[in-house]
Parts: C-alpha cells; structure tokens; sequence
C-alpha cells in the first residue's frame, strides 16, 4: 500500500472523473493518495470536487483531493497523471464541424482534416512531467499515445473501453462472456478478433452459424427496438467477410468508407436510425444525454440529502485505468487492453508506433503480450493504411505545413474535388477559436504553405 | 566480347523490338550473339523476323535470329530474357475496359482493378529460366519486378524510360539536358527529383523562377500548338507544390486521384486537349500511331527496295535495355535507372521491394547507388501509399481472394458506392477473354471469394 498523487487533467469531464474517483475509493491499495483534480473551469472543477469528498465519505475511503486551474503546477510530482482532457473532440466543437462540413458536402463531418488540438495538448502535458506515467484517455489515442512516447520518452499508456465488444458478440451468439477466451490485437479503434473460444472450442463457427440463421431476425427486432449495437450491426458483419476476423469495438463503427456516406447508407449498414452515435441525431441524443447526467451530478454534489452512493452505486466500473494503476503500484496484478509502444508486441509494425494488445500489468511495469501477426489481409487493407495515416497527421504536426491538411482532407473519400478540399480547410481554419484553444499553440500560427507554394 | 542468347518474350511488339534489334546490332561486344523472339502471333513474329534479318544486314551485324511460339523452348539457355509481352496492358483490352469501366461511372478506366493476368505472364516466365537475366519491360513493373523476384529468386531488372522526364524540364528552364547532373529515386512511375545542377549549381531556384514567370505563356503556347507535356503540366507543376519535389517522367500523369476525376478536371490540369495519351481520345490517337508504325514496318520488312535503315535509322535508340546487357557481359559500363529490389538502396522500404534508383552496371552486375532519403512528405504521401497499394495487388494474387479485388475497387476514389464496386467488379470478371489470356491460368479459375463469405 503506497499512498500516490494522481493527477486529472481535464476533470471538469465529470462522468469520466466521477468513475474514477469511484475506482480510487474502492481500490483499498490506494487509500492515503491524493487525487489532484484540473481543469479549466472553476465551475466543473468544483462540481467535481464536491461531489469526490461526499463520494469518499458515502464508501469510506481516505483520500485527499485538490483542485486547482494551474495545469503546471498539477503535474508537480504527480505519480500518474490521467489525461482525460480534449479541445478538438469537445462535443460541441465537433457538433459544429460536422455542421460546417455538411454545409461543404461532407456527411457527419468525415472530413479526412488532421488532428491538430488535441495532440498540441498531449504532448504539452507530458512536457511537463517527464517521470509521470501517463494514462491517456481523450482522443485520438493512436496518434497521441505514439507521439508522446516519441517525443518525450515519457511513460504512457493509452486506453479505450472498446475491446468490451466482445462481450455483446458473445451475449449475441449465445455465450458467458465472462467464460470466453479471446484476444483482440491491432490499434486503437482498430482491433480483430483474432481468438473466440468457450470451454476450449472456437466460437467462430457460431458467429457463422447465428449470421446464418440468426442475424435477420435480430437486426430485425433490435432495429424495431431502437436501434442495432454496432458490434452485431450489418456493418460488423460485413467487415468480417471483407478481412476475415470480427471487429471489435470501435472497430466496426469505422472499417470503410462505403459505410459511412449518407444516411440511408448508414441505415443499411448499421439499421435505423442509422447506428448509435454516429449520426447528427444519434450525436444530439448523446450530448443530452450527458447533459441530463452532469445535472444529477450537481444534485449529487450539492443538494443535501442527495448522496452520490445513491444515485452512482458503490461498484467499481469497469475501467482500467485505476486498476492499471492499482497493479503498478500494489502489485495487485492483472490482464488489461492497453495501447503502448510496440517494441515488437504486434508483428509488423515499427518499435515506436502505438499497438493495441493485452498486457499483463504488475510490479514490474505494462508488459503487453508479444501476439501473433494478423492476417495479411488485416494488416493491409486495415492496420498499415491507419497507421499510414496516423503517420502523416504526425508529421503534419510536426512540419506545419498546411498542404499536409490539404492532403488529408484529399484522401477523404467524401472528397468529391480539388476545389472542395482547399474551401473546406479554409473553412474550418477560419472557425471560431474556442475557450480551451486559448491554452496551447493556435492552429494558425503553427501551419503556414511551404515556401514555394 | 562474348556471343550471348538474348530471348525477346512478346516479340510481336514490333516497335519495341525493332529498337531492341537495332541496338544489338550496333553493340559490337554483342556481335555473333543469337536472338530469339517468342510471341504467341505467327504473322507478326514474321514480320519481326524478317525485319531484324534485313536490318542487321544494313547494318552489318553478324547476328543469328530465331522465332518461336513456343515460351518454354525459346527460355532454354537464354542468357538475357527481355519480356515485353503484355496481356492485360494490350491496348485493345485497356480500351475494353474503359469503355465498360465508362458505362459504371468510371472516367479513363481508374477502377482500382488489382492486375493479375500480367503478373500470372511474369511469374510463368521467371519460373522458366532460374538462370537468366530478366529485363523486364512490360508493366507493371513495380509489382512485376518485386514479384519475380521474392518467388523465383530470379535475377531481375525492371525498366522503364520515364526518368527521362528530366530531359523536358532541363530544356523548358533553358539548360542543357546532357549537362545537368540529376537524381530521381522512387518507385516505377513515382519517382522524385532529388538533386538537379547545371555546373555545380542548384536549378530548382530556376524552375521556381519558371513557374512564376514564364509558366503561363508556356502553357497558353503548347496548349494552342496541340499539348502541354506531362512533365511541364499545371498537374507536374502542383505536384512539386504540394510534395516538394519535382515528380519526373511518368509520375506526374498519376499523383492524385483530384487531377483525373473527367475530363474537364484533365483539361485544368494537363491542359487541352486533357494530357497527351491519358484521354479515351488521346489513347485512341496513340493507337492509330502505333498501327501506322506497323505498316511501316511490315513494308521495311517485306518490301523490295524500301530498306530499315532508311525508315528507322543507324543510330542507337536511348532505351537501357541493351547497353545494360552491354555492361553485364563486356564490363563495358555505364549508369542506368533502374527497378531492382531494394536491399538498402532507397531507406525506408524493405529489402525486397523493387525501388527504381540510379545503378551502375559493369561486369560485377547491377549495383544501385544507396540514395539519401526522400523526403519525409513523398514517402508518406506517395511512396507509401504506392507501396501498400502494390502489396495489397500481390496479396490478392497470392490468396486468390475476390475480396481483395472488391477492396482495390472500393479504393478508387472514383468509387461511389460499394454496390458499383460490386457490379464493376463482376462485369469485369465477366468480360471475353481476349487470345493471350489462354496461355496463362485463368483469373475466374484463380479467384473467388472466401468460405465464410
């Protein structure tokens, strides 16, 4: 039992830190720790810290927590640092460039554009405590995870819930998901089944067997009932026939462009309304969605007689980020999906490129399994063009050269004409700056046409 | 000096054959040398025949020439194999397909189509002859020349005479062609202007200075006077823009879905009447060219008193095929452009990949330059990209997945929508099989799609 400073950076995303203040609570090996809260508004940040002292008081639990505006200053001597922090992949700056995009011909905002916010944050983060394990939560976790390992040298670990995927195929077909053996390598958002079995038979053939027989009726009826889970969707399916292995997660709400054009192609590959929230009106009922919980949130916080115990429940979540840390620091050892470095975990792909793989976390560090390669079909027509792509974001990053964002968006397959790529990044460098941009580098001062332009 | 047995596979390509006869002609070290040429055409193998047997008589070359149907006999104990031969890049067959590519909505058959029928040609051909040295002239020959070579062994050197792009562009700015010292690693038909100097001196400030001054006068010129050349084109132009480099030869006539989109789109960029050969009508004008030429030749080759010599010179063609034999077997040396697999030549790729780089070839064999980098950009934009495309095409050939035609189909940005893949790529499969696809493995007995699909 070791008594640690956990840093939050942009705890004021209060869903995320409530999960994790919970985890903290109930992970006994840390009791003693600090729990350093930050963020940017004063007013989350004391939402969340409110609502984290009743939190600790409804389970028991003696920990310290602070809050404070000063990014600096919360990374001082911060053993692990949480990164949940966004600028770009705000909900409501998305909702406004899908808005924008649509209005230059592209459908929910696949514009091909660079990342460029979100990775300026990271790497200025991880800056600042070179010794600190940083456990990466916001996105995108590829790119970001793989710079700031590269730049840095700093300890990282990147993380997602996505692989839980497995467990709604495996409820879908049939099966304990708490019974199966799987593993699900590749990068993030990026992920392939590569093995399914139960009481040591391979449950591929039942995926073939419940496509056969099953998966009209169900896309039928869960269509009727709201809507199909990506991970069982027609989509998922598809990919599946088109690279030999499922894809998990986050996977099959990406896997081709040929899904994603329209709405009523949407709704053919993901079933009405068009799958979960990935489209305008999925997104709107998320944001409300989470609006209607930050109120309970303040409830929870402030209003007396309301306790979090109540409405949150005294469970831990299931995920890994405080266990991670739990079997770092305790030697509470466990099994977690984490995106590290690869070092030659997933064939194929260089050192310092950031891989999605189990790893065994204890004492001795996050050591990933060394998997077996995937398919060549996965590899190539799946892993090398992200990771391709990932590369390009990263030296446009790097180089600011803005005909690389011109690029980007050119390989978007919604990209109908030269003329269209160069009005949309006009557009979109032309947006409104929003409040948190105020904290890094401007998109418009780093990239510039190169000389001979 | 020393007789060799050089075999010409698809010596029925009667213009490219006739500079291969008259450059052996007048290569002395060749002298007492037997050709033989293989074509699967009777008559025109004829007319090659005679052709080469007066020609060598003009020139008074002590030469013995042979003809054949037969692949396997003609490949016994030949020294030197030049394998022009095509069957899918027939221009009778491309101009099939893009007229059925046309009525599915694709503009100058891009359609992503992965090859086959020539790499199956390629690959028969190599397995033949273990011991030869394979010139390979045919396309493609990036993923021909990497593909003989990763499953034969064979010794192997793809050629092509795009690099001499650089010829245009020395004249346009007004230099010498035979005075500049030049470099344009890559891959076939993507290859980039690395160092360019007249006298020791940088000439890229000169074609800056072009562009901005003299470009458009050029352009209105040419254009009015019949074409812009590829190389001097809005499209070359932009290309060094957007990737920093001058893209030399045949590099410029890809470099981008957004340049080819219709034929409008080719006018912007290449100028009326849309870019030399790369139009449906431009095409059609190459093909009478090349009938025109053949006529020609049947009268130099049957015809009393009209001689080769007068219709097609004394004078060496500026094709490599033959000097590089020149240098292998007299150590009579000399620098070429050549595709050869990497092993370390061009950083950044793997070994096995055939990179196109400067060699030197004498009697030790062919030995590429290790070239310095390329720029971080070209790789990730174009090199890259070019590459995985390239492994993709040998994967689909290896496994025989129809998928994986689907996936290169859905690759083309001219692709709308999966259903126009799909029905592309059926009427594909299903046109007539033209005369030469008979000698190889059929594509519908090699290909189909997956058991779970």
């Amino acid at each position: 039992m070791s008594a640690q400073k956990v840093t939050i950076i942009g705890a004021g995303s209060i869903v995320f830190s409530l999960g994790l203040v919970k985890d903290i609570c109930l992970t006994e090996g840390l009791s003693g720790s600090q729990v350093c809260f930050m963020d940017i508004h004063a007013g989350r940040l004391e939402v969340i810290h409110k609502l984290a002292v009743r939190y600790a008081e409804d389970l028991g639990a003696d920990l310290l927590f602070e809050r404070t505006l000063d990014r600096e200053g919360s990374l001082q001597d911060a053993d692990f640092v949480v990164n949940t922090a966004t600028i770009s992949h705000n909900e409501y700056r998305m909702r406004d460039v899908r808005q924008l995009a649509a209005k230059h011909g592209y459908f929910y905002g696949r514009t091909g554009m660079p990342e460029y916010y979100n990775l300026r944050l990271m790497l200025d983060v991880a800056a600042i405590c070179p010794d600190a394990w940083i456990i990466q939560a916001g996105n995108p976790v590829f790119a970001g995870t793989t710079l700031m390992h590269r730049e840095t040298g700093v300890k990282v670990c990147g993380l997602c819930h996505g692989h839980y995927g497995y467990y709604g195929l495996a409820r879908t077909i049939g099966v304990d998901p708490d019974e199966v053996t799987w593993q699900a390598p590749g990068l993030n958002h990026n992920i392939w089944l590569t093995h399914f079995y139960h009481n040591g038979q391979d449950l591929y053939p039942r995926i073939d067997e419940w496509i056969a027989n099953e998966a009209e009726a169900y896309w039928k009826e869960k269509g009727a009932a709201g809507g199909i889970p990506a991970q069982m969707s027609p989509a998922a399916i598809h990919q599946y026939k088109m690279f030999g292995l499922m894809p998990i997660g986050d996977t099959p709400r990406s896997g081709g462009w040929w899904y994603h054009t329209d709405l009523d192609t949407r709704i053919r590959w993901y079933g009405g309304p068009g799958g979960g929230g990935d489209t305008p009106k999925g997104r709107d009922r998320i944001i409300a969605g989470k609006e209607e919980r930050y109120k309970e949130m303040v409830k929870a916080a402030t209003e007396d007689g309301v306790r979090p115990i109540e409405l949150f429940g005294s469970t831990k979540t299931r995920e890994q980020h405080v266990p991670i840390i739990d079997g770092l620091v305790n030697d509470n050892e466990g099994w977690f999906q984490v995106n590290v470095p690869n070092m030659g975990a997933l064939p194929g792909l260089p050192d310092d490129v950031a891989v999605e793989v189990p790893a065994v976390v204890n004492k001795k560090g996050i050591q990933p399994l060394r998997v077996e390669p995937l398919p060549a079909k996965v590899m190539l027509e799946r892993i090398y063009p992200t990771w391709l792509s990932m590369e390009r974001n990263l030296e446009a990053f790097h180089s600011g050269d803005t005909s690389m964002l011109l690029y980007g968006i050119l390989e978007s397959h919604q990209t109908k004409s030269y003329d269209q790529a160069v009005e949309l990044l006009e557009a979109l460098m032309a947006m409104p700056k929003t409040e948190p941009m105020a904290y890094v580098k401007d998109m418009n001062e780093h990239f510039s046409y190169p000389d001979h332009w």
